[in-house]
């Protein structure tokens, strides 16, 4: 369903905002991370287990979607918070992200893209339009425009005539959306060039979105151009909307995009760090699987209030993880989006006082210690 | 911690009993189902989900949590209860079974059994002694006397030799069982000879163990040799102490051996059964990779109150599986976990009101319909 993004406070000292929104009658805060559910569910975890943590918003993949179990199923289901029973607010991503990295260059064209199913080799074609339509059956309450994923790194050229077309095919899409109960984000490219960023992010305003994503990140830049896309892209976006950016969920790329105006992110990392055996701590990441765990029967964070940590050790989540046990990734999954979820508590603490820079200079000195690149944080 | 069976009513018709005991000042009715918790987690459940499916006591491998985390780090940890943070009863086996099944009949001696580390090839060597002292340290409520599992078939010779042989066994882990906290139980061998399960029952009953199980079953034999074997060992067991039927959990067998005279169960098979994609109803096994459940919006079993049930949809929990997601595994091992705790219910009613025969032939009928050997219920 809709919903209103309702800005309340902005940093004097920069660019970082506090807003918030009712949904389904409950209140829900930003900046914030949303934890990812590619196949309807977020792996190893229950609706329940999402909620208790406290998160709100959480996304699903259009693109897996599609393919399994097929969005007319999830439509007969009654819509994805049906069939997965979350009540809380469901994002949707294009579809594109996955199907770029699928596609040979030559099968980019302005009508869509030509690309193989992962899963059997078929032949499969996405428009913006066909992303729409997805969207529109699986019910998610915000629905992202189809755009062009760039390579990184592209010519100047490339990225113009790619934004030209992110453009054509948002119109395309928001020309085919139809839905009353359903919000439409529109994303803003544009690579490293602010002129671009600048140019995509005014005519996107001008199609009046429901809220404006921005994309083109998290493909292998390094962090300093990452933070300047951001802000390019920010500075042309309208303050009644909420700015989503995609993708990213380092720690620091949190409270730094939220310092250049960003409210919601997303990412894999926590729950794929947690299959592999990792943890977040606020002394940065710790492997369980370092046999230094075996004995250890304290808490991944003495600290931390999420359901891992009040009952489990490290010694039993590291021996979880070496029996190959799910219970394990379970335990570590929901730390580690707890830990990003608290993470926003202590960014939106720090907006409402203003401390946000403080913040983050005591965060990376706790989290990245001596390893941390200072340069980056000032582009 | 110990705690005492109390037998509460014996069927005129057969011989099912109902007992209960108080564990931690929490009462849990007998007869019961105990989840297998192999490596101390129940396959994919927390321990309050186990809780919220109403089981009582579960069941963790000694022989796995021997070779890994080891049972000083479990010893370390506080015991079982703590390292797994389970505050119901928990038995652990001997490791027998495992061990059973790794070692060549040669290296099988009186002494105990010489055998190879499946994770790693090492050359161990498990002895009466040993088992007990694993399970001391580890720290459970109810420790297996470690006895020789006979392959099926084996000489009426053999077995012989092998009831003697777990005799001694049985004596020499009660002379090293030094722990006020546990308890004891002895295991009834003899295959399918009445004298022999006659023979190894009395002897366990002088040495005076604090409760007693059925082995030398689910090898491979048939159901009413199994049903034999059951009989003829409970009938020379003393009315106030637990009897374990180790490794079996086929719907009708905890029927048919509930009216034989077994209070307890444990079995791999719902939490085996379920990360393969099936899941018990009324009317037999189902296998949700089926492709009729696709677009099946219906409930496993309408009227299951288990939280699988109670939320999703047999097409979400097929599309869950087919994408390998290890929610589907969670929510099919509480259903079908669920589903063997209520038959337990709905055994022991019956038990109460002394109907379980007129039970048994309804559920005959409804789960196995016309598949079910009649034959073998009358043995």
């Amino acid at each position: 369903m809709k919903f209103k993004y309702n800005l309340e406070q902005k940093s004097k000292r920069n660019n970082a905002r506090l807003g918030s929104f009712i949904y389904n009658g409950k209140k829900y805060e930003t900046p914030m991370f949303m934890p990812v559910g590619t196949n309807a569910t977020v792996k190893t975890l229950s609706p329940e287990e999402i909620k208790e943590i406290g998160c709100g918003i959480i996304l699903a993949n259009t693109y897996h979607l599609w393919l399994r179990p097929g969005e007319d199923i999830v439509a007969q289901a009654g819509g994805l918070h049906k069939f997965m029973n979350y009540d809380g607010p469901i994002l949707t991503d294009s579809g594109g992200f996955q199907v770029f990295s699928l596609a040979n260059p030559k099968d980019i064209t302005d009508e869509g893209v030509h690309f193989k199913n992962h899963l059997n080799g078929d032949k499969l074609f996405l428009t913006p339009e066909k992303s729409i339509d997805i969207q529109m059956k699986l019910g998610s309450d915000i629905v992202m425009s189809f755009d062009e994923c760039v390579k990184w790194p592209s010519t100047r050229e490339y990225i113009e005539n790619s934004v030209n077309r992110t453009l054509d095919w948002a119109k395309r899409g928001k020309e085919v959306f139809t839905s009353k109960d359903q919000m439409l984000f529109g994303i803003v490219q544009g690579g490293e060039y602010e002129d671009l960023r600048e140019k995509c992010a005014k005519e996107l305003v001008k199609m009046d979105f429901d809220g404006y994503s921005v994309g083109g990140t998290s493909v292998g830049e390094d962090k300093k151009t990452m933070y300047k896309m951001v802000s390019y892209a920010t500075k042309y976006l309208p303050d009644d909307k909420l700015r989503y950016l995609m993708g990213v969920g380092d720690p620091i790329d949190l409270i730094e995009n939220v310092m250049r105006g960003i409210d919601i992110f997303d990412c894999v990392s926590p729950t794929r760090l947690a299959r592999h055996g990792h943890a977040y701590t606020k002394h940065g990441k710790i492997n369980l699987k370092n046999s230094s765990y075996k004995e250890d029967f304290s808490k991944i964070d003495e600290n931390c209030n999420c359901y891992a940590c009040k009952h489990y050790t490290k010694a039993y989540i590291r021996h979880l993880i070496t029996a190959n046990e799910t219970f394990g990734a379970r335990l570590l999954s929901i730390h580690n989006i707890a830990f990003l979820t608290n993470l926003m508590q202590d960014i939106r603490e720090n907006i409402k006082n203003d401390t946000l820079e403080e913040f983050r200079d005591k965060f990376i000195l706790e989290y990245y210690g001596e390893d941390y690149d200072y340069e980056q944080k000032n582009y």
